[in-house]
């Protein structure tokens, strides 16, 4: 037996999520089809989390469990021949048989895109949350620093969370402006991205941590309330969970011998 | 009577290109159909030129005469309620009657991507053609070089041309390396960027200057051999048009008064 660790990049836009889901059409479900047709084995496989509908993966690892002998070289490219054009295997190497692609991950990072400009980006449209309206860049990240650390982020977890403890570490967290992709010449406040890294996420976390600071952007909260919000561990004080299309599950570290 | 220049941004994966075809489906029939909805007026809209089916546009002008009274900064938002969201209006405004977006066009730019990396860009994969094996772009910029310049490219035009004449100036061309959308770690070519622009182009020039430079670029044919296939004036000498996704009408300039 092996265990197989992949990667795979994925346009979420038309699946219900990572995770398979009784109604089907799920990257998971598509990715154990590929390896069925391609071994002949039902194998099941272990993302390193799940993603909403609609959230899209540069990088998302899963690993599973084969007694296939197909030289580990082989595995992405007879894949992607069995995958639709918007799930690519993008790596795959053989890791030990205690490896888990969830429980061993060490960091994660998710970024959540706004497209600030007054036009919605047509090449953009299905990974952008377009927000033409104003937003203070500056306040938003200021609120976002008072997230960084290990804390409860109750307020921020799906009341379906059905986790025990609700404390995760946020390691970092930067905002990016990309005004290079503006098209129109007027004044644009451009492509917002913004990076969060840490140890795990709780159901919607990314999400509703987005639309709170959107809130803040919109100038309908000040700055000062996000760290009142996380203190007061209570969902209904954060603002409403962002659309999903704007998410992007970016990568996911291990430990340097994996 | 009005005449309105617009410019339109759209994704063409789904489109048979800019100009009404008797298949219908295409860039000019849905924003037809938009303008007559709006205003009840059944408007012939005229391009800056075509596009071919799959080809995308990042700014397309066009325009059209028009007796409505809506005002001009209100056109944009209410075409694009009533338009495909991989179609948008990006600009309006009011142009002597004597401006004709073809017509009156100085330069014109195209861009050409490909992707040069191992894996498929899932975020991409509409907007490259993808290419992973070696690529030698020293060779394709030297070649690209002998292209610039006032010179009859019958051996870029489609056989179909109805044009009489094949003289065009491309006024400059150029190749851009962007090595910061790789996603697998590996040694990778990046995506490579294309801008050609030029006075005009003939039916199908840009991917056929492109499937030729593909072939220096694999080192099938030496990059000095550009000039002798230019000086041919023989569609048989150039190499094979490129695939439509991978290119997007990157804008079109007219004289500073407009």
């Amino acid at each position: 037996m092996r265990n197989v660790l992949m990667t795979v990049s994925y346009d979420g836009t038309n699946y219900y999520g990572f995770q398979t889901q009784p109604g089907g059409n799920t990257i998971q479900d598509h990715l154990e089809a590929a390896i069925a047709h391609l071994t002949g084995e039902e194998v099941k496989i272990h993302g390193s989390g799940r993603t909403d509908a609609g959230v899209h993966a540069r990088e998302q690892p899963f690993h599973f469990i084969t007694s296939s002998h197909i030289p580990i070289e082989r595995w992405r490219m007879a894949l992607n021949g069995r995958l639709p054009s918007d799930i690519r295997v993008i790596g795959a190497k053989e890791v030990p048989l205690d490896f888990h692609s969830r429980r061993s991950a060490k960091r994660k990072t998710y970024r959540y895109s706004i497209n600030g400009n007054r036009v919605p980006d047509v090449f953009g449209r299905n990974y952008q949350y377009h927000h033409p309206g104003k937003l203070d860049v500056s306040a938003m990240r200021e609120s976002l620093a008072c997230l960084i650390g290990t804390h409860d982020y109750t307020s921020f977890a799906s009341r379906r969370s059905t986790k025990a403890s609700h404390v995760r570490t946020i390691f970092s967290a930067r905002i990016d402006v990309d005004t290079s992709l503006d098209i129109s010449g007027s004044r644009e406040q451009g492509i917002i991205h913004f990076y969060i890294t840490g140890s795990g996420f709780l159901q919607h976390m990314v999400r509703i941590i987005m639309g709170t600071l959107l809130e803040i952007g919109e100038g309908k909260r000040r700055p000062e309330e996000m760290k009142v919000i996380l203190e007061q561990k209570n969902r209904t004080a954060a603002g409403p969970t962002a659309e999903s299309k704007g998410l992007m599950l970016w990568n996911v570290e291990y430990s340097e011998h994996v």
